[in-house]
């Protein structure tokens, strides 16, 4: 049962305002090992919505999955260079098995790129072999000094993508049509707007030619960087002795490409979309999208709305599946519990819509719906409660998308903009700022150390600014290119 | 392409049988890491077909998904006398992160109980909160001397339901509950008949109250435990001080349950069903039911014979969902390949149904289906083929599930059977024998030591024999119970 304790304001403390949310909304837990979180079922039937569909898009696009180890050998993670840099300092280390000292170490994945492509050496010959397009849903692990829940945990699950082609150009291809299913996914089903592109040098994947990134903006007005798609290059294939025998006879190294997101999705979710009340989750993703309250004050009254709440729920359910599966729809029957305190709680956790339903209504063969996004209500006839519940949902779907998306847009800067100015944006409420960008690495650097901003992205071109910035933000000298400057998680 | 060497047969040596199908049908592969395997796309396939059917059957029986730690504090470990005992030995142990030595090394979870109870005792006050009916999808790791692909590996995927109950009547009925879901997808979705029973002393869970088995015949007459389902009793709650506040004020430990099935069962799978051709899928959880195999031989044929089995298969595939979903079908429009190595291939990876559609087929508008599992043919005309295909499907599931049921009976020996003969079988061919037992462990240790057969259970009442037996197998005095001996993996 929920605490009716009003929650910290986002405008108080975004971040006590987040931790609240996820606690109190049971979407997750701490636990007592360090820097890890338990997922509960409330925060756990998101992930489980999101995995479903974005399993879906990964089949469609020609996607298979597959599973390797937990464990990787010590010996892998230092075959690619800039890769064992980038990840040997946050490694779990397993040194017994069985009760004896292990002869090698074994590293708790952090990423798999180093099994995997060892295993996809000994499957690939020729290029009849490729492409080779896998997935794997798992847990990793990456030591972490700092943790936020969903955000920044030592262990936490995600799918990675690892792909092996004949070709640099075929894995570019492949590079960027993960990134769009990601953007796809984040926009329709998340119904938040990312601004895709590719990351810096300084940003990218340990061991990555290119990283591309989907940057969301939070009500902080702060990054999330919610997935990244990687052209891999030949840097693993040299490292892991990946070869293949090209149609006219010779023999290459293969091209790779990996791709992630996270249970990271389920904190920018709820930066995304929670207010002052709670959770809001939008109806694609909502494990249960609609939940009927029946209203009763006397015991005679009981059966007759609990039971006409049963029927209303089932001929709900029972209707043919819509694109996004059936609809689904809970009663909640708990006795001993005000229809107000069972509200709250149904708010609390964001379910789309609500219908109360009592026996002055049952008289009128209507009953009450109400909104969790703008908390609107409005009584519906019995007879056409199916179509109108359906049109609801997706027209919620689409407005929290839209309100997102303004949001957004209200608080990016473009154009010509000073770096003072910039300081002071970066100081106080923050921003997404497009700006211009010298190239030099000491640029970007010296914004970070100075503002805690930095280059999100080299936006894609649909996101490029009308006017191209002429002018580096920090230096003055001539932009080379457009960049996304921001604070980020 | 398949390796079109014929496998070692059955009679041979099932061993080296059971292993040429799970690497040549690529279910799984060795890893460089030792004990552990990779689960190819084709046996994360049907993984992924189980883990379907069974988290509907969960859901159904009001479970809902969570996510804990991978890694246990050692001390948690120790507060289960009995639990750390059947541990411990096979633990892997995380030592060091992020560069540095812990205070106190972690486990890598063989099993969640002591950080999933130690997590209920945060959420349970009030019998109120109870049920509480969890369960998690998640990899475990015991460290295995000797191992064996999908039956014995050190790292495993799996299931583990997790419950707590106000009563000990409760909990015992959710721990045969959950057998009885076990049991019917293993006997439903696998075609695998299972015997159900308790476990012995010697052979229970460590930690639990009860322990309770679903045993499978194998080709070779072993058996295999698929799953099991736990009364744990008050001994996790004692050792997590999960209480609750009782319904007359009170306090008391809540009672739990645990039950997991894993990935063994793919193995499980292949030895119930497959032959010397190759692996057997049941439909019901075959990743492709059906494969169409076009037939041409000059260029001008190929076009037309594919277009048509495109158009034959979208036609199947968009026709409305069965209860297992909707079907399944594969065009194999391999170039450069014969008709004659695609059927090696596709009975090879056991795909139920194969279609077979040349251009004379096509001239007489008929098709040839033929069964995986008899091999039988037949011409079908393509103006009836979605309702055949259907009907074929499920009487091979139907015939898949009573062959093994024969088989099973066939080989299991029940009535007054001396302890000689018993142990000639146990050298010879093996059995499931069905006989008494004294209830003494030191039988049940003899019988192990001098035939390797172990108690799998003492079954359940509908598998018991219509004239219980008198006498003890081994040491001839009267019978306390009916025992179902067996040799197992």
């Amino acid at each position: 049962m929920a605490d009716e304790k009003k929650l910290t304001t986002r405008a108080e403390d975004f971040s006590a305002w987040y931790n609240e949310v996820v606690l109190r909304a049971e979407l997750a837990d701490y636990s007592p090992v360090r820097g890890c979180m338990v997922i509960r079922p409330n925060g756990y039937g998101i992930w489980e919505r999101m995995q479903r569909a974005l399993d879906d898009m990964f089949k469609a696009t020609g996607h298979r999955n597959a599973y390797f180890p937990l464990f990787i050998p010590e010996s892998f993670m230092r075959k690619e260079a800039e890769h064992v840099e980038g990840f040997a300092p946050e490694t779990a280390v397993v040194t017994h098995g069985g009760g004896k000292k292990l002869e090698e170490p074994l590293i708790v994945r952090p990423t798999s790129e180093t099994i995997i492509y060892s295993m996809f050496a000994k499957w690939v010959q020729s290029y009849r072999d490729l492409p080779l397009l896998i997935n794997q849903w798992a847990n990793v692990v990456r030591w972490e000094m700092r943790t936020r829940l969903f955000l920044r945990t030592t262990e936490f699950l995600w799918q990675e993508g690892h792909t092996a082609h004949a070709t640099h150009d075929e894995a570019q291809e492949e590079t960027r049509r993960m990134l769009g299913v990601y953007r796809a996914f984040m926009e329709e089903w998340m119904a938040m707007p990312v601004i895709t592109g590719q990351k810096t040098k300084a940003e990218q994947f340990a061991g990555a030619l290119r990283t591309y990134s989907c940057e969301a903006m939070m009500q902080d007005n702060k990054a999330l960087q919610a997935g990244t798609s990687h052209n891999l290059g030949q840097n693993f294939a040299k490292a892991f002795d990946l070869t293949f025998q090209t149609e006219t006879g010779g023999s290459d190294f293969a091209w790779n490409t990996s791709w992630g997101v996270s249970t990271r999705m389920v904190g920018g979710l709820v930066m995304t979309h929670g207010d002052d009340v709670g959770l809001r989750v939008p109806p694609w993703l909502a494990p249960i999208e609609l939940v009927v309250v029946p209203i009763y004050r006397k015991d005679e009254e009981r059966a007759r709305v609990l039971e006409a709440a049963q029927r209303v729920a089932g001929t709900l359910a029972a209707r043919a599946a819509r694109e996004t599966g059936r609809l689904r729809v809970h009663v909640d029957a708990r006795d001993g519990m005000k229809p107000g305190a069972k509200y709250f709680d149904w708010e609390l956790r964001g379910v789309p819509l609500r219908m109360e339903l009592g026996p002055r209504d049952l008289d009128a063969n209507q009953c009450v719906l109400v909104r969790r996004d703008t908390r609107q209500k409005r009584p519906v006839s019995l007879d056409s409660l199916g179509d109108e519940v359906e049109a609801l949902l997706e027209t919620i779907q689409r407005d929290m998308r839209a309100s997102a998306l303004a949001r957004r847009d209200e608080n990016t800067v473009r154009g010509s903009i000073g770096y003072d100015r910039f300081r002071e944006l970066m100081d106080g409420d923050g921003a997404f700022v497009f700006a211009g960008w010298c190239g030099d690495p000491a640029c970007e650097a010296s914004v970070k150390d100075e503002t805690k901003a930095t280059i999100r992205c080299l936006p894609d071109d649909e996101f490029r600014s009308v006017e191209a910035p002429t002018r580096c933000l920090r230096c003055g000298r001539p932009a080379t290119t457009e960049a996304l400057w921001a604070k980020s998680y």
